[in-house]
């Protein structure tokens, strides 16, 4: 289990004065990429374009309550393994207060494909132990 | 059933060479309003801070193939009733060939409340029109 | 000169109400994209990463009126060579009434460089011609 | 002088590989913001559609060096005054190393108005306060 802290910004907003709906699952991504960070892989290579792709299948969110400018939040992320090429991460995204307040619950799953014939590939190593010691 | 129709653009895109996976959502979002707009609905009214919202509680994406930049999209959106108080749209993505190729599917669930109580409101009546005549 | 024209989406905007000042250069990239393909250029081979990169260099904004979601906006560029190796584009972005308003002057410099060197290279073929063209 | 620092997350690159280049403009709002918190102005009502708005009037970005999804920055800002109602902001934007590299200028000039009249305002007193001490 993994918290990730950060402030909500401007840039996260839209013209109803809270984040954007779809910005709720990019806030998520960076907690994953922390998370991965934390791990030691190299975020750069890890997400470029390259033989061995982990492209998120499905995505879900649940809107409980709206965040504004300024708010600070902590995403905390829960990954699980789905068969031996896959994923999925579950998300708990809190505002804190005090007292905190659960803002949104995020789901993604992730499935490891060949970049040129799109098939399903078992997770890198590094990948394979992360989730490991993720659970 | 209204179909909107866009190029996918370089700011859409992330470091992996295709569509960052929470824009789909936004893009599906841009549908949604000109759906609205050519109903009459006037947006910046619509979609700004007021009394009553429509701020969406659910929303779920499902990623069959990526998309690039200068990719010709179309979205099909089918929005549906949810009670007096709120709505679904099923939004269909499709890269535009020939052949054209269904790339995401995605789902937004929007409930009507009060800015002040957040408890739930019937519909406006020019969003209840739109909808009427949407299904 | 050309004229790209779109709708101010929600996305675009921010929590005041307006587009977020960033997402002003965010759309002259899309009209800028939309030249070159006018022209054939191929976008998602032009933009991706490649041996030889034509990034901006610089930009800037003068920002003369607020644009709200709903707005509908016309982008006319110019661009104008700069040496072998580089051109800058002028935008005007209007919004379209009537009457028409310019709300924003926007401008982008580009030079071709080696991805591996980093050294300024003549332009490509294709966005040469495009250049003459354009001007 | 102010030190903001952050990780470049996948949402900020684009398919060249490297940060989109209006997000250096965003990234550098959120050192201001920073900035403005740090001093005690609440965000959500500073930046909120308001009687009395301080919009951007000019915005510009010299880029020296792409950054990549994983790399730490740096983001120092340098507040000046620009008469009664007005202040420019330059910013640094560093990647971490060592060594450090400056990867970006950014320069926004502000200008305090009233939202009825659009007639420029002197500074509310906690943004003058702010800029006082940040000088």
């Amino acid at each position: 289990m993994h918290a990730y802290e950060r402030t909500i910004h401007f840039a996260d907003t839209d013209a109803a004065g809270v984040v954007f709906f779809p910005n709720f699952l990019a806030i998520c991504h960076e907690a994953y990429e922390e998370s991965l960070a934390a791990a030691g892989l190299e975020l750069n290579t890890f997400f470029g374009a390259h033989e061995v792709l982990v492209p998120i299948a499905q995505a879900s969110a649940e809107y409980l309550r709206p965040l504004a400018c300024g708010d600070r939040i902590s995403v905390l992320l829960s990954p699980k393994p789905a068969g031996a090429d896959g994923f999925a991460i579950d998300y708990e995204v809190r505002r804190l207060g005090p007292p905190d307040k659960l803002a949104a619950r995020v789901r993604t799953e992730h499935v490891c494909i060949s970049a040129r014939t799109r098939e399903r590939q078992p997770l890198p190593a590094p990948l394979a132990a992360w989730l490991k010691a993720s659970v």
